[in-house]
């Protein structure tokens, strides 16, 4: 099934006007492309445009409301959001924000506070000189952070949301398997690169938003470099690290291949990311933090002393690439039910370059649960 | 060649610099993708993922300097930019904050007026609380907006940039023609985006951040929904809009396509949009304006009358989908050499759809050149 229940979105907004309420926020005011397909299931491309700013308010009870360019309004129209308020955009003079103070006047209390994701990981998809204008045109209205509960919402999946990533890491799974076909000695990495997004194609994904990766001798220089012309070359470790979408959700995760043969370096460096990811899913489980599983992990990787350029040994995974929490020592989100996460340890190699090793998994009633495909018993050789 | 000769890069700073003088900014200060991008040449799909801040300050003298996370900081150093400095990132307490504020006092006076980018089309890429801490850091230092500074350097490309663009262009069109391989009647539109998307990246796309499109039985609901499973029926018009992306440049346009045969009315809306895109592109010329532009086109679709869903008629293409300006009414931007910009006009048929056509052009020393491939004389029939 595409899309998702009408009974969906409105458990997902119960439980963010509970939130709302706990928390002494009127109404959330939403611009970016994952906080508004929360609420309402619009799902398309069209975010690639940055010309458009798009506006969803959420109050205290009641459905959302959307504020909208008319380009847009087809679409919404389509979901289960009824208050669809729409103007011509772009207009540089007053793009949507007239229309959108009056919504929020007429919607709301004239001392109301409504709350803004502010936090870490968030950013506001407007223009700033016409969130300040916003302000000035809500007299008496207070704008503050949403206090978490948009993060705090999204953390947690449900079953509907933990199908579409299961479906979106099966299709990369298969894309994987078939590397062999598209890569050998002597092939460029950056017709790897094109070939494996045909693959992706191929097995089922919507599109291919995110693919990096990288190869060289004993590992690559990062995880996060488009492709070069350069050739595979006997001997040497490639990898590939791919999100694609199934129905807006992502998987997120890597394989590695050697090319020709394995060299004993990267084959106990690759055995022991493969032990720190399963360390690392061991402590996957209610009570738990973050911080727990980053420690289990990277007392694998490095006997605990911490430490590499990526930062973190993994992340929260769903309708983003990347979403809360990370793991690191410094983030003590407690783990629970529902939460979709990628295990992604690195190593330094000898010569400098890193390995790095990653699965998606969710943790269930029954424990943590693989949803990337099964990483094979040896490095892949191509 | 991938990327640009660094000469590109200085000249792009010193116009910079020359702007920020006359307007009186001591600094840029950017967050997103394509500000960092044209300021360095830092090309990479990460930021896919939310997670991390990224910031440039751009000093009015001096070479930009980058306050980045760990992650980036292999590729960065394969750029032009000397003064990178980077911390571990995610940090939930402090993401780079104060090492950005330590650079800035080191970099810019203690009363700086530091240029933020605030106007339509854009968006800071931080959350908003970091903004606020931010600028608590940086006691005695003014951020207000960029005076538009930001728009006026990317409005006008450099030929290099052109000729990206142009190749985007003839891979989106090579494709385009090869759509008879892949629908027919009775093919799921579903299947067509993706077998489009596998035909773009087998013609040498890098990769496709958009394709929209629709199919109806004289034209679509919109030209930015997702693709249905439903198959295509004889006599409906079938319409693909493609983003693909070379080199960190964009083409945007689309092509019609009629499944079997040509409705009367279709083929003669379509004769229109032809019409009015030739009229559009008579009209991109020294001296007029964005506005001039749009009356010209509007002048053949509504005899003047204006309306549309979509809001505009074409607008400005690069590093992004789309870029300012917009061919509306209220758009009295001037229209200069070294602008690439789409053509996109529209018409609503009678039974309420709609048809869209789009070209991509280019203002040249020679009058306005076509950088989409041409579009046949007839509406293509599969």
């Amino acid at each position: 099934m595409r899309g998702f229940a009408d009974e969906e979105f409105a458990a997902r907004l119960d439980r963010a006007q509970a939130m709302m309420a706990a928390s002494g926020l009127d109404a959330l005011f939403l611009t970016t492309e994952p906080e508004i397909r929360y609420f309402t299931g619009y799902l398309t491309r069209f975010w690639e445009s940055p010309t458009r700013p798009w506006y969803l308010i959420v109050p205290q009870s009641g459905k959302p409301v959307a504020v909208f360019p008319s380009i847009g309004a087809a679409l919404m129209e389509k979901t289960w959001i009824d208050d669809i308020r729409t103007w011509s955009s772009p207009d540089p003079d007053d793009d949507g924000l007239s229309l959108l103070a009056d919504a929020i006047a007429e919607l709301l209390g004239s001392d109301s506070v409504i709350g803004v994701p502010s936090g870490h990981e968030t950013h506001l998809r407007m223009p700033q000189a016409d969130f300040m204008r916003l302000q000035s045109l809500c007299p008496g209205m207070r704008f503050c952070g949403d206090d978490g509960i948009i993060r705090r919402l999204r953390l947690i999946k449900s079953d509907a949301e933990i199908a579409k990533i299961r479906t979106a890491c099966m299709i990369a799974g298969r894309a994987f398997d078939r590397v062999g076909e598209i890569a050998a000695e002597g092939t460029p990495l950056s017709d790897v690169f094109r070939k494996f997004q045909m693959l992706c194609l191929e097995e089922g994904a919507d599109w291919v938003p995110y693919l990096a990766g990288g190869k060289g001798a004993m590992g690559y220089d990062d995880v996060i470099s488009p492709a070069s012309d350069e050739p595979l070359h006997h001997g040497e470790v490639m990898m590939l690290d791919t999100g694609i979408v199934h129905d807006g959700y992502f998987c997120d995760y890597d394989r590695n291949y050697a090319v020709g043969a394995i060299k004993p370096e990267v084959a106990s460096a690759w055995q022991k990311l493969l032990d720190a990811t399963a360390a690392g899913m061991e402590a996957v489980r209610p009570g738990n933090t973050a911080a727990d599983i980053y420690r289990a992990m990277d007392r694998v990787l490095t006997g605990g002393k911490g430490g590499g350029s990526a930062g973190r040994l993994g992340h929260g995974l769903g309708m983003q690439l990347t979403e809360w929490p990370s793991f690191i020592a410094a983030d003590e989100t407690e783990i629970t039910e529902g939460m979709v996460l990628t295990l992604e340890p690195g190593i330094t190699m000898p010569d400098g370059s890193i390995l790095v090793h990653e699965d998606d998994i969710v943790l269930t009633a029954d424990g943590a649960i693989q949803l990337s495909a099964k990483a094979p018993q040896q490095l892949w050789v191509i």
